[in-house]
Protein backbone atom coordinates (compact mmCIF):
# COMPACT_ATOMS: atom_id res chain seq x y z
CA UNK A 1 0.00 0.00 0.00
CA UNK A 2 1.11 3.54 -1.17
CA UNK A 3 1.44 6.91 0.86
CA UNK A 4 -1.94 8.26 -0.68
CA UNK A 5 -3.68 5.54 -0.24
CA UNK A 6 -3.08 5.62 3.44
CA UNK A 7 -4.03 8.86 3.57
CA UNK A 8 -7.22 8.13 1.51
CA UNK A 9 -8.14 5.55 4.12
CA UNK A 10 -7.41 7.70 6.78
CA UNK A 11 -9.54 10.50 5.71
CA UNK A 12 -12.68 7.89 6.25
CA UNK A 13 -14.05 8.02 9.25
CA UNK A 14 -15.90 4.48 8.48
CA UNK A 15 -11.97 2.96 8.35
CA UNK A 16 -11.67 -0.58 9.77
CA UNK A 17 -10.14 -0.83 12.74
CA UNK A 18 -7.29 -2.97 12.25
CA UNK A 19 -6.57 -0.46 9.03
CA UNK A 20 -5.50 2.05 12.20
CA UNK A 21 -2.93 0.07 13.58
CA UNK A 22 -1.75 -0.84 10.27
CA UNK A 23 -1.61 2.83 8.93
CA UNK A 24 0.25 3.98 12.38
CA UNK A 25 2.92 1.77 12.42
CA UNK A 26 3.43 2.54 7.88
CA UNK A 27 3.80 6.14 8.50
CA UNK A 28 6.48 5.50 11.32
CA UNK A 29 8.19 3.37 8.84
CA UNK A 30 7.81 5.97 5.86
CA UNK A 31 8.54 8.96 8.20
CA UNK A 32 11.78 7.25 9.25
CA UNK A 33 10.66 7.21 13.28
CA UNK A 34 11.15 3.48 12.79
CA UNK A 35 13.85 2.47 11.27
CA UNK A 36 15.10 -1.20 9.31
CA UNK A 37 15.89 -3.39 12.66
CA UNK A 38 13.72 -1.50 14.93
CA UNK A 39 11.20 -3.51 17.30
CA UNK A 40 8.01 -2.18 17.37
CA UNK A 41 5.29 -1.54 19.80
CA UNK A 42 3.79 -5.22 21.30
CA UNK A 43 0.62 -5.91 20.21
CA UNK A 44 -1.11 -5.24 23.80
CA UNK A 45 0.45 -1.94 23.77
CA UNK A 46 -0.92 -1.11 20.56
CA UNK A 47 -4.33 -2.78 22.06
CA UNK A 48 -4.20 -0.43 24.80
CA UNK A 49 -3.46 2.51 22.74
CA UNK A 50 -6.07 2.06 19.82
CA UNK A 51 -8.64 0.54 22.38
CA UNK A 52 -9.04 -2.42 19.59
CA UNK A 53 -8.81 -6.03 20.31
CA UNK A 54 -5.52 -7.79 20.38
CA UNK A 55 -6.79 -10.14 17.31
CA UNK A 56 -7.51 -6.89 15.43
CA UNK A 57 -4.25 -5.71 15.88
CA UNK A 58 -2.66 -8.60 15.05
CA UNK A 59 -4.74 -8.23 11.42
CA UNK A 60 -3.19 -5.24 10.91
CA UNK A 61 -0.02 -6.36 11.81
CA UNK A 62 -0.53 -9.09 9.50
CA UNK A 63 -0.58 -7.08 6.17
CA UNK A 64 2.56 -5.56 7.31
CA UNK A 65 4.32 -8.57 7.43
CA UNK A 66 3.10 -10.29 4.26
CA UNK A 67 3.92 -6.49 2.79
CA UNK A 68 7.54 -7.39 4.15
CA UNK A 69 7.84 -4.26 6.05
CA UNK A 70 7.67 -5.92 9.28
CA UNK A 71 8.91 -9.74 10.49
CA UNK A 72 8.25 -11.59 13.37
CA UNK A 73 11.16 -13.46 15.41
CA UNK A 74 9.87 -15.80 17.91
CA UNK A 75 10.13 -14.99 21.47
CA UNK A 76 11.77 -11.33 20.59
CA UNK A 77 9.15 -9.43 18.93
CA UNK A 78 8.03 -7.61 15.59
CA UNK A 79 10.73 -5.98 13.76
CA UNK A 80 11.00 -3.44 10.89
CA UNK A 81 12.17 -5.10 7.76
CA UNK A 82 12.90 -3.40 4.45
CA UNK A 83 10.99 -5.11 1.22
CA UNK A 84 11.90 -6.62 -1.36
CA UNK A 85 12.38 -5.05 -4.58
CA UNK A 86 9.82 -7.08 -6.54
CA UNK A 87 12.04 -7.28 -9.98
CA UNK A 88 10.16 -7.68 -13.05
CA UNK A 89 12.73 -8.55 -15.89
CA UNK A 90 11.40 -12.11 -15.49
CA UNK A 91 8.54 -11.25 -17.19
CA UNK A 92 9.03 -7.83 -19.49
CA UNK A 93 12.50 -7.05 -21.17
CA UNK A 94 13.20 -3.53 -20.22
CA UNK A 95 16.57 -1.75 -18.65
CA UNK A 96 17.14 -1.57 -15.13
CA UNK A 97 16.78 2.46 -14.95
CA UNK A 98 13.12 2.05 -16.50
CA UNK A 99 11.95 -1.07 -14.73
CA UNK A 100 13.80 1.15 -11.30
CA UNK A 101 11.64 4.63 -12.31
CA UNK A 102 8.23 2.64 -13.19
CA UNK A 103 8.18 1.73 -9.30
CA UNK A 104 9.28 5.09 -8.19
CA UNK A 105 12.46 4.64 -7.56
CA UNK A 106 15.79 6.37 -8.42
CA UNK A 107 18.42 4.07 -10.43
CA UNK A 108 21.70 4.64 -9.56
CA UNK A 109 25.36 2.45 -11.30
CA UNK A 110 28.38 2.02 -10.89
CA UNK A 111 30.64 0.99 -13.46
CA UNK A 112 32.88 -1.40 -12.20
CA UNK A 113 34.84 -3.01 -15.54
CA UNK A 114 34.34 -2.32 -18.79
CA UNK A 115 36.71 -3.93 -21.16
CA UNK A 116 37.29 -5.85 -24.68
CA UNK A 117 38.67 -9.04 -24.71
CA UNK A 118 39.75 -12.64 -26.44
CA UNK A 119 36.54 -14.60 -25.12
CA UNK A 120 37.25 -17.12 -23.11
CA UNK A 121 37.01 -20.62 -23.56
CA UNK A 122 33.41 -21.04 -22.17
CA UNK A 123 31.61 -17.96 -23.39
CA UNK A 124 32.33 -18.95 -26.83
CA UNK A 125 28.85 -21.13 -27.29
CA UNK A 126 26.93 -19.39 -25.10
CA UNK A 127 27.92 -16.08 -27.28
CA UNK A 128 27.68 -17.87 -30.82
CA UNK A 129 31.04 -16.54 -31.37
CA UNK A 130 34.14 -17.95 -32.91
CA UNK A 131 36.95 -18.99 -30.68
CA UNK A 132 39.37 -16.49 -30.85
CA UNK A 133 36.81 -13.41 -31.20
CA UNK A 134 37.00 -10.45 -29.04
CA UNK A 135 34.19 -9.78 -26.75
CA UNK A 136 32.93 -6.42 -24.60
CA UNK A 137 32.63 -7.22 -20.83
CA UNK A 138 30.81 -4.82 -18.94
CA UNK A 139 30.79 -5.22 -15.11
CA UNK A 140 28.55 -2.64 -13.07
CA UNK A 141 26.64 -2.30 -9.61
CA UNK A 142 23.22 -1.45 -9.52
CA UNK A 143 21.59 0.62 -7.03
CA UNK A 144 17.79 1.70 -6.60
CA UNK A 145 16.65 4.96 -3.93
CA UNK A 146 13.64 5.41 -2.56
CA UNK A 147 12.90 9.87 -2.19
CA UNK A 148 13.61 9.84 1.11
CA UNK A 149 15.88 6.92 1.61
CA UNK A 150 19.46 6.96 3.32
CA UNK A 151 21.02 3.52 2.74
CA UNK A 152 22.49 2.84 -0.53
CA UNK A 153 23.36 -0.53 -0.50
CA UNK A 154 23.50 -2.19 -3.71
CA UNK A 155 20.43 -4.22 -5.94
CA UNK A 156 22.72 -6.41 -7.88
CA UNK A 157 25.84 -7.08 -9.76
CA UNK A 158 25.66 -7.68 -13.18
CA UNK A 159 28.36 -8.42 -15.81
CA UNK A 160 26.89 -8.26 -19.47
CA UNK A 161 29.33 -10.10 -21.87
CA UNK A 162 28.73 -8.35 -25.96
CA UNK A 163 30.45 -10.21 -29.50
CA UNK A 164 32.50 -7.00 -30.09
CA UNK A 165 32.17 -6.86 -33.48
CA UNK A 166 28.64 -6.24 -33.41
CA UNK A 167 29.55 -3.24 -31.31
CA UNK A 168 32.89 -2.09 -31.40
CA UNK A 169 31.97 1.61 -30.51
CA UNK A 170 30.20 0.36 -26.90
CA UNK A 171 33.40 0.90 -25.19
CA UNK A 172 32.84 4.96 -25.81
CA UNK A 173 29.90 5.37 -23.92
CA UNK A 174 29.09 6.12 -20.24
CA UNK A 175 27.43 3.07 -18.80
CA UNK A 176 27.04 5.33 -15.59
CA UNK A 177 24.96 7.75 -17.36
CA UNK A 178 23.02 5.56 -20.28
CA UNK A 179 21.61 2.64 -20.07
CA UNK A 180 22.54 -0.47 -21.97
CA UNK A 181 19.66 -0.74 -23.89
CA UNK A 182 19.23 2.35 -24.36
CA UNK A 183 22.28 2.47 -26.47
CA UNK A 184 21.31 -0.84 -28.53
CA UNK A 185 17.92 0.78 -29.64
CA UNK A 186 19.79 4.40 -30.55
CA UNK A 187 21.83 1.66 -33.00
CA UNK A 188 18.89 0.31 -34.43
CA UNK A 189 19.50 -2.97 -32.10
CA UNK A 190 16.47 -4.60 -30.66
CA UNK A 191 16.23 -7.69 -28.06
CA UNK A 192 13.30 -8.81 -28.84
CA UNK A 193 13.66 -13.00 -26.63
CA UNK A 194 15.36 -13.26 -23.56
CA UNK A 195 15.53 -16.39 -21.94
CA UNK A 196 17.23 -16.20 -18.35
CA UNK A 197 17.55 -19.24 -15.64
CA UNK A 198 17.63 -18.65 -12.02
CA UNK A 199 19.50 -20.32 -9.39
CA UNK A 200 19.61 -19.90 -5.82
CA UNK A 201 23.43 -20.08 -4.47
CA UNK A 202 25.61 -18.69 -1.41
CA UNK A 203 27.50 -15.54 -1.85
CA UNK A 204 31.22 -15.83 -1.83
CA UNK A 205 33.81 -13.15 -0.64
CA UNK A 206 34.48 -11.39 -3.54
CA UNK A 207 30.96 -10.19 -4.23
CA UNK A 208 29.52 -10.23 -0.51
CA UNK A 209 32.18 -7.48 -0.53
CA UNK A 210 30.75 -5.76 -3.69
CA UNK A 211 26.84 -5.91 -2.65
CA UNK A 212 27.28 -5.21 1.00
CA UNK A 213 26.17 -8.96 2.26
CA UNK A 214 27.38 -11.35 4.46
CA UNK A 215 29.87 -13.88 2.81
CA UNK A 216 27.38 -17.09 2.19
CA UNK A 217 24.04 -14.63 1.91
CA UNK A 218 21.09 -16.76 -0.35
CA UNK A 219 21.35 -15.19 -3.92
CA UNK A 220 19.73 -15.35 -7.18
CA UNK A 221 22.11 -16.15 -9.92
CA UNK A 222 20.42 -15.16 -13.04
CA UNK A 223 22.22 -15.84 -16.30
CA UNK A 224 20.85 -14.36 -19.23
CA UNK A 225 20.64 -14.38 -23.17
CA UNK A 226 19.65 -12.06 -25.24
CA UNK A 227 18.54 -11.96 -29.10
CA UNK A 228 18.53 -9.42 -31.60
CA UNK A 229 15.70 -9.87 -34.41
CA UNK A 230 17.41 -12.53 -36.46
CA UNK A 231 17.55 -14.68 -33.30
CA UNK A 232 21.26 -13.92 -32.76
CA UNK A 233 22.51 -13.78 -29.27
CA UNK A 234 23.19 -10.10 -28.84
CA UNK A 235 23.95 -10.18 -24.79
CA UNK A 236 25.01 -12.80 -22.01
CA UNK A 237 24.67 -11.59 -18.78
CA UNK A 238 25.74 -13.30 -15.08
CA UNK A 239 23.53 -10.84 -12.78
CA UNK A 240 23.63 -11.63 -8.59
CA UNK A 241 21.10 -10.63 -6.84
CA UNK A 242 21.19 -10.54 -2.90
CA UNK A 243 18.03 -12.63 -1.98
CA UNK A 244 17.25 -10.12 0.88
CA UNK A 245 16.85 -7.39 -1.36
CA UNK A 246 15.11 -9.14 -4.09
CA UNK A 247 12.23 -10.92 -5.35
CA UNK A 248 11.05 -11.91 -9.08
CA UNK A 249 7.80 -12.53 -10.36
CA UNK A 250 6.27 -14.62 -13.22
CA UNK A 251 2.96 -14.65 -14.38
CA UNK A 252 1.93 -17.63 -16.62
CA UNK A 253 -1.92 -17.84 -18.21
CA UNK A 254 -2.93 -20.93 -20.46
CA UNK B 1 23.16 -33.76 -24.72
CA UNK B 2 21.01 -36.91 -24.23
CA UNK B 3 22.22 -40.85 -24.88
CA UNK B 4 21.41 -41.34 -27.83
CA UNK B 5 22.83 -38.14 -29.18
CA UNK B 6 26.14 -39.63 -28.24
CA UNK B 7 25.59 -42.23 -29.50
CA UNK B 8 24.94 -40.92 -33.20
CA UNK B 9 27.77 -38.39 -32.74
CA UNK B 10 30.30 -41.37 -31.50
CA UNK B 11 29.24 -42.77 -34.96
CA UNK B 12 30.39 -40.44 -37.51
CA UNK B 13 33.87 -40.79 -38.11
CA UNK B 14 34.56 -37.08 -38.86
CA UNK B 15 33.48 -35.97 -35.07
CA UNK B 16 35.40 -33.08 -33.57
CA UNK B 17 37.90 -34.16 -31.55
CA UNK B 18 37.13 -32.70 -28.37
CA UNK B 19 33.80 -34.62 -29.05
CA UNK B 20 35.99 -37.55 -27.83
CA UNK B 21 36.43 -36.73 -24.76
CA UNK B 22 33.54 -35.07 -23.96
CA UNK B 23 31.77 -37.88 -24.67
CA UNK B 24 34.26 -40.81 -23.24
CA UNK B 25 33.50 -38.67 -19.72
CA UNK B 26 29.88 -38.27 -20.84
CA UNK B 27 29.57 -42.34 -21.19
CA UNK B 28 31.56 -42.86 -17.84
CA UNK B 29 28.95 -40.53 -15.80
CA UNK B 30 25.99 -42.05 -17.70
CA UNK B 31 26.89 -45.48 -16.67
CA UNK B 32 27.82 -44.81 -13.26
CA UNK B 33 31.28 -45.39 -13.34
CA UNK B 34 31.70 -41.85 -12.09
CA UNK B 35 29.61 -41.17 -9.37
CA UNK B 36 28.86 -37.72 -7.93
CA UNK B 37 31.43 -36.36 -6.03
CA UNK B 38 34.43 -38.34 -8.36
CA UNK B 39 37.88 -36.25 -9.70
CA UNK B 40 37.87 -37.10 -13.28
CA UNK B 41 41.35 -37.58 -14.95
CA UNK B 42 43.90 -34.74 -15.38
CA UNK B 43 43.51 -32.39 -18.37
CA UNK B 44 47.25 -34.07 -19.26
CA UNK B 45 45.97 -37.51 -18.41
CA UNK B 46 43.17 -36.92 -21.15
CA UNK B 47 45.68 -35.53 -23.61
CA UNK B 48 48.17 -38.31 -23.69
CA UNK B 49 44.89 -40.85 -23.61
CA UNK B 50 43.76 -39.39 -26.24
CA UNK B 51 46.75 -38.37 -28.15
CA UNK B 52 45.18 -34.80 -28.66
CA UNK B 53 46.23 -31.26 -27.67
CA UNK B 54 45.34 -30.22 -23.70
CA UNK B 55 42.89 -27.14 -25.42
CA UNK B 56 41.44 -29.54 -27.36
CA UNK B 57 40.61 -31.50 -23.73
CA UNK B 58 39.58 -28.27 -22.55
CA UNK B 59 37.00 -27.66 -24.86
CA UNK B 60 35.21 -30.89 -24.72
CA UNK B 61 35.25 -30.80 -21.05
CA UNK B 62 33.71 -27.11 -20.99
CA UNK B 63 30.57 -27.94 -22.41
CA UNK B 64 30.20 -30.55 -19.98
CA UNK B 65 31.19 -28.00 -17.13
CA UNK B 66 28.74 -25.51 -18.86
CA UNK B 67 25.82 -28.18 -19.14
CA UNK B 68 26.44 -29.33 -15.30
CA UNK B 69 27.68 -32.34 -15.15
CA UNK B 70 31.24 -31.77 -14.26
CA UNK B 71 32.50 -28.95 -11.73
CA UNK B 72 36.22 -27.27 -11.51
CA UNK B 73 37.51 -26.47 -8.10
CA UNK B 74 40.44 -24.50 -8.19
CA UNK B 75 43.51 -25.62 -6.92
CA UNK B 76 41.90 -29.47 -6.99
CA UNK B 77 40.53 -30.83 -10.03
CA UNK B 78 37.47 -31.42 -11.74
CA UNK B 79 34.73 -32.87 -10.49
CA UNK B 80 31.49 -34.94 -11.34
CA UNK B 81 28.50 -33.38 -10.46
CA UNK B 82 24.79 -33.44 -10.98
CA UNK B 83 23.04 -31.39 -13.60
CA UNK B 84 20.12 -29.24 -11.90
CA UNK B 85 17.13 -30.32 -12.56
CA UNK B 86 15.81 -27.42 -15.36
CA UNK B 87 11.82 -26.69 -13.74
CA UNK B 88 9.70 -24.87 -16.11
CA UNK B 89 6.96 -23.78 -14.19
CA UNK B 90 7.85 -20.77 -14.77
CA UNK B 91 7.22 -21.25 -18.64
CA UNK B 92 3.87 -23.07 -18.26
CA UNK B 93 1.17 -24.41 -16.30
CA UNK B 94 1.31 -28.04 -15.63
CA UNK B 95 1.39 -30.54 -13.27
CA UNK B 96 4.72 -31.33 -11.55
CA UNK B 97 3.93 -35.30 -12.85
CA UNK B 98 4.03 -34.68 -16.16
CA UNK B 99 6.63 -31.74 -16.39
CA UNK B 100 8.89 -34.67 -15.04
CA UNK B 101 7.56 -36.95 -17.57
CA UNK B 102 8.24 -34.97 -20.13
CA UNK B 103 11.84 -34.55 -19.20
CA UNK B 104 11.90 -38.63 -18.85
CA UNK B 105 12.12 -38.48 -15.52
CA UNK B 106 9.85 -40.46 -13.38
CA UNK B 107 8.40 -38.75 -10.38
CA UNK B 108 7.38 -39.72 -7.07
CA UNK B 109 5.59 -38.15 -4.10
CA UNK B 110 4.97 -38.39 -0.89
CA UNK B 111 2.37 -36.79 1.21
CA UNK B 112 3.53 -35.32 4.61
CA UNK B 113 0.05 -34.02 5.44
CA UNK B 114 -3.57 -33.38 4.69
CA UNK B 115 -5.70 -32.18 6.50
CA UNK B 116 -8.65 -29.49 6.75
CA UNK B 117 -8.30 -26.60 9.31
CA UNK B 118 -9.52 -23.03 9.92
CA UNK B 119 -7.53 -20.52 7.69
CA UNK B 120 -4.53 -19.07 9.53
CA UNK B 121 -4.86 -15.30 9.83
CA UNK B 122 -2.09 -14.70 7.38
CA UNK B 123 -3.46 -16.58 4.45
CA UNK B 124 -7.20 -15.12 4.87
CA UNK B 125 -6.54 -12.19 2.09
CA UNK B 126 -4.05 -14.99 0.40
CA UNK B 127 -7.07 -17.34 -0.56
CA UNK B 128 -9.40 -14.93 -0.91
CA UNK B 129 -11.69 -16.55 1.93
CA UNK B 130 -13.29 -15.02 5.24
CA UNK B 131 -12.07 -15.20 8.66
CA UNK B 132 -13.08 -18.63 10.44
CA UNK B 133 -13.41 -20.71 6.60
CA UNK B 134 -11.74 -23.60 6.62
CA UNK B 135 -9.19 -24.66 3.96
CA UNK B 136 -7.44 -27.56 2.87
CA UNK B 137 -3.72 -28.18 3.56
CA UNK B 138 -1.34 -30.70 1.39
CA UNK B 139 2.20 -30.92 2.17
CA UNK B 140 4.18 -32.89 -0.39
CA UNK B 141 7.46 -33.98 -0.69
CA UNK B 142 8.30 -34.59 -4.26
CA UNK B 143 11.25 -36.66 -6.31
CA UNK B 144 12.39 -37.29 -9.87
CA UNK B 145 14.14 -40.26 -10.71
CA UNK B 146 16.37 -40.93 -13.75
CA UNK B 147 16.26 -44.82 -15.04
CA UNK B 148 19.23 -45.36 -14.41
CA UNK B 149 19.23 -43.76 -11.02
CA UNK B 150 20.18 -44.80 -7.60
CA UNK B 151 20.05 -41.75 -5.20
CA UNK B 152 16.52 -40.61 -4.30
CA UNK B 153 16.85 -37.32 -2.70
CA UNK B 154 13.51 -34.73 -2.65
CA UNK B 155 13.32 -32.42 -5.70
CA UNK B 156 11.02 -29.83 -3.55
CA UNK B 157 8.69 -29.72 -0.46
CA UNK B 158 5.43 -28.30 -1.36
CA UNK B 159 2.22 -27.36 0.85
CA UNK B 160 -0.59 -26.28 -0.96
CA UNK B 161 -3.26 -24.55 0.64
CA UNK B 162 -7.03 -24.94 -1.08
CA UNK B 163 -10.88 -23.19 -0.07
CA UNK B 164 -12.60 -26.20 1.41
CA UNK B 165 -15.42 -24.53 0.12
CA UNK B 166 -14.43 -24.79 -3.13
CA UNK B 167 -13.17 -28.67 -2.85
CA UNK B 168 -15.10 -30.26 -0.19
CA UNK B 169 -14.13 -33.82 -1.10
CA UNK B 170 -10.45 -33.12 -2.22
CA UNK B 171 -9.36 -34.93 1.25
CA UNK B 172 -10.84 -38.27 -0.30
CA UNK B 173 -7.98 -38.32 -2.89
CA UNK B 174 -4.43 -40.43 -2.75
CA UNK B 175 -2.14 -37.73 -3.51
CA UNK B 176 1.15 -39.77 -3.98
CA UNK B 177 -0.38 -41.79 -6.64
CA UNK B 178 -2.65 -38.62 -8.06
CA UNK B 179 -1.50 -35.30 -9.31
CA UNK B 180 -3.66 -32.35 -7.60
CA UNK B 181 -4.02 -30.70 -11.23
CA UNK B 182 -5.50 -34.00 -12.45
CA UNK B 183 -8.11 -34.06 -9.52
CA UNK B 184 -9.21 -30.00 -10.11
CA UNK B 185 -9.33 -31.40 -14.04
CA UNK B 186 -11.77 -34.15 -12.90
CA UNK B 187 -13.75 -32.31 -10.89
CA UNK B 188 -14.20 -29.37 -14.10
CA UNK B 189 -11.56 -26.65 -12.12
CA UNK B 190 -8.99 -25.31 -14.57
CA UNK B 191 -6.38 -23.05 -13.38
CA UNK B 192 -6.15 -20.40 -15.86
CA UNK B 193 -3.21 -17.94 -14.29
CA UNK B 194 -0.74 -18.19 -12.25
CA UNK B 195 1.57 -15.72 -10.16
CA UNK B 196 4.36 -16.91 -8.86
CA UNK B 197 7.00 -14.87 -6.44
CA UNK B 198 10.76 -16.27 -6.59
CA UNK B 199 12.97 -15.43 -3.18
CA UNK B 200 16.49 -17.21 -2.15
CA UNK B 201 16.44 -17.91 0.91
CA UNK B 202 18.60 -20.55 3.47
CA UNK B 203 17.34 -23.89 4.47
CA UNK B 204 16.13 -24.13 7.87
CA UNK B 205 16.65 -27.12 9.89
CA UNK B 206 13.28 -28.73 9.86
CA UNK B 207 13.44 -28.10 6.38
CA UNK B 208 16.53 -29.36 5.65
CA UNK B 209 15.84 -32.42 7.43
CA UNK B 210 13.12 -33.41 5.19
CA UNK B 211 15.18 -32.26 1.66
CA UNK B 212 18.30 -34.11 2.67
CA UNK B 213 20.43 -30.87 2.46
CA UNK B 214 22.92 -29.21 4.48
CA UNK B 215 20.94 -26.72 6.81
CA UNK B 216 22.11 -23.14 5.46
CA UNK B 217 21.92 -24.46 2.07
CA UNK B 218 20.60 -22.08 -1.02
CA UNK B 219 16.60 -22.39 -1.66
CA UNK B 220 14.36 -21.05 -4.11
CA UNK B 221 11.43 -20.11 -1.76
CA UNK B 222 8.39 -20.12 -4.31
CA UNK B 223 4.88 -18.50 -3.40
CA UNK B 224 2.04 -19.52 -6.13
CA UNK B 225 -1.32 -18.16 -6.17
CA UNK B 226 -3.48 -20.35 -8.76
CA UNK B 227 -6.46 -18.74 -10.58
CA UNK B 228 -9.65 -20.23 -12.25
CA UNK B 229 -11.44 -19.51 -15.01
CA UNK B 230 -13.79 -16.70 -12.67
CA UNK B 231 -10.36 -15.01 -12.07
CA UNK B 232 -10.83 -16.30 -7.90
CA UNK B 233 -7.83 -17.69 -6.18
CA UNK B 234 -7.92 -22.30 -6.54
CA UNK B 235 -4.84 -22.79 -5.02
CA UNK B 236 -2.18 -20.95 -3.08
CA UNK B 237 1.14 -22.80 -2.48
CA UNK B 238 4.98 -22.25 -0.64
CA UNK B 239 7.47 -24.22 -1.88
CA UNK B 240 11.10 -24.80 -1.05
CA UNK B 241 13.50 -26.14 -3.65
CA UNK B 242 17.02 -26.97 -2.59
CA UNK B 243 19.71 -24.40 -5.01
CA UNK B 244 21.73 -27.50 -5.53
CA UNK B 245 18.89 -30.07 -7.22
CA UNK B 246 16.91 -27.27 -9.15
CA UNK B 247 16.85 -23.99 -11.72
CA UNK B 248 14.46 -22.19 -13.09
CA UNK B 249 13.66 -20.54 -16.63
CA UNK B 250 11.77 -18.20 -18.09
CA UNK B 251 11.65 -16.87 -21.66
CA UNK B 252 10.31 -13.16 -22.28
CA UNK B 253 9.31 -11.81 -25.80
CA UNK B 254 8.37 -8.26 -26.89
Amino acid sequence: MDKDMVEDIKSESNMPLYYKVQNYILDLIKNNTLKEGDLIPTEMELSIMFHISRPTVRQGLNTLVSKGYLKRIKGKGTFVTKPKILQENTRFIESYNREMNKKGLIPETKVLEISIKICPDILVDKLGVEEGDKIIQLRRLRYAYGEEEQDNKPILLTTVYIPYKKFPNLIMYDFEKRSLYEVFEENNVYIKKALREIEAKLSNKETSKLLEINEGSPIHFISSYGYGEDGSIIEYSESIYPGERNKFIVEITR
